[in-house]
């Protein structure tokens, strides 16, 4: 490795990384600090990649008008602002690969070796990062190759990245793996699911869903974009594909009332990139079912208060990155399924 | 009544409101359409009383450096603008209360009558308003006694105010009435619970979380405020009531881990108005518990992140306004508590 100081303080930081966000929690800090060396319950890792989550990487190309030039300059801004990669606008981040350079003694996994590689499993917007060089930038992805730091603090998780899947593909599968191990430890055989967005985190739900599901219920998948509904269908995996905007939502609860012969959703699970679809979500979903938001352009006022102004009693959960088992569940998901594979390959130009 | 027309249109609108805000949703809206005449499948209430959000009111009492003049304005001016209460700042509303100026044919409940009291159990960010005169703003409580009319559309929420109760009150009750109700459907005999914040919410989910508990488990109420604790544990109905800044994560984790010998909450229920306390009830629930977010100070994204970033496996959800049997809960706590109606009517200064 050699690029990173390997050096280790000997005493602890906080548990939560406090000791890098002048004493409260590192997400909701304005700056973090990314010096090194790190402390003895810290891992450092030596950074190749960093993914951004959909929403942020979305405005930062809208706001940079796709220039990739600009895009970078903008990224090395906010990490050189913030010490993490905490899109500001967006308030979300993403996640980083690389190898492990250093291994704090009292940093809880000690099997892991110097060179291992790594993805982290919290989001960017609580990483302590340094930027020495960007490499490249792909804003369909929103994989940007890098030369830099991060440091995982003793509660971070993180993924031991499998040697027999690209390093492109296991990042994006980790990114989003918390949808799918939710998706799959709640559906139940006979439900009536509905996935709104179909992107990486998406498709990941409907194979988590079809799963749970076996042949019986009903999976209905929903897209704003003609061509990935398309693309949906040619999986075979849902029941019905549908191309709805769900920023409009009384057009998406008739044709969704419709699509399920009237008995609306028993859960619904949205993965949206775009702000604006919580009422689709909420209006689909039927009296006690359940709707997990993941996406990071959800409002939690509009989610509360547009569930009560449509008097529906419905289960609303904030999607949580991380549920036990979650890395597990989606690599064998990507594993089993030959044309998730396929799928996820040709969405990200690999 | 007199005051506003009781003319109703023959034709239906639709059903969540889409009719007064231009096709979408009217939560999210701008601005709605509160011109009369109602259509027919709405109710028209000649409204006596406002019950803003804390969160909102705190924001325009804060805003306006507590000059009653200057809130009168801003009030008067927000819904002006948007045809509803609506804080563009807080994106919340709040619930209003009044008599039943006129019956659409094809509004859902058929046996209202002119005159009849009802609360909005719909948030006042997606219900038409128009008002008259503001009359007198009260800080403490929220509640602003105005001349104006609402509109209810057919999916509208309503609750008939009880004779028994005075009109602060029941109206003070109503509108947090959502809070107690999941608490007291969600609650395990033997759960540790945790309650944050201890206003009017707060202290109902309390007294809740007391009913479902019975003599078992642990319930633990915590406060930011010194008076506020005092006046809870002098209500006895915590086991254990905490003075913790909760906009320190770790600190209040680190208390509320010794509250609970180190097995922290089951359940932890955030019914503050302060924003950043996120992080303190993730910290503060235990793996695999459950955390209630009803303040709307929330934000989704810092939740979502930080949950991810403490490795903590929890379910969080969106506080939902609207849950089955919710009224009728919350009244019979307020009758079967003669502490609680003391308390609530000390805080109300009635």
């Amino acid at each position: 490795m050699g690029r990173v100081s390997g050096y280790v303080r000997s005493d602890k930081g906080c548990a939560f990384g406090s000791h890098r966000a002048e004493g409260g929690l590192p997400q909701p800090a304005q700056r973090l600090d990314a010096c090194l060396p790190i402390w003895s319950n810290e891992l450092l890792i030596d950074v190749e990649m960093l993914n951004l989550d959909s929403s942020s990487m979305r405005q930062i190309a809208d706001s940079c008008g796709s220039s990739t030039e600009k895009i970078k300059d903008r990224i090395a801004e906010i990490v050189q602002a913030r010490g993490k990669m905490h899109n500001p606008v967006t308030d979300s981040g993403g996640v980083a690969i690389g190898r492990v350079a250093a291994i704090g003694p009292h940093f809880p996994d000690q099997t892991l070796h110097i060179g291992d590689r790594v993805c982290t499993m919290v989001s960017l917007s609580l990483t302590p990062l340094a930027l020495d060089r960007i490499h490249a930038v792909n804003c369909q992805t929103g994989q940007i190759a890098i030369q830099g730091h991060a440091i995982l603090f003793e509660s971070g998780l993180f993924a031991r990245v499998p040697e027999d899947i690209p390093l492109e593909i296991a990042l994006a599968l980790l990114d989003v793996a918390g949808a799918p191990g939710t998706v799959i430890r709640t559906v139940q055989p006979g439900d009536t699911v509905c996935v709104m967005g179909a992107g990486k985190a998406g498709t990941l739900c409907l194979f988590a869903a079809r799963e749970a599901l076996g042949k019986t219920g009903r999976l209905i998948a929903v897209d704003g974009k003609a061509e990935v509904v398309d693309a949906i269908r040619a999986l075979g995996i849902a029941d019905e594909a549908i191309q709805i905007d769900l920023r409009e939502p009384i057009a998406a609860f008739e044709m969704l009332r419709e699509a399920t012969n009237g008995t609306l959703a028993d859960l619904t699970v949205n993965t949206t990139n775009i702000a604006g679809t919580e009422g689709a979500s909420i209006l689909s979903t039927k009296q006690g079912g359940r709707i997990f938001f993941f996406s990071m352009a959800t409002s939690f006022t509009r989610a509360a208060l547009t569930a009560e102004g449509a008097g529906r009693d419905v289960q609303m959960l904030i999607g949580n990155g991380y549920t036990a088992g979650w890395v597990d569940t989606t690599l064998r998901l990507y594993r089993a399924n030959l044309k998730l594979a396929e799928f996820l390959k040709r969405r990200l130009q690999y």
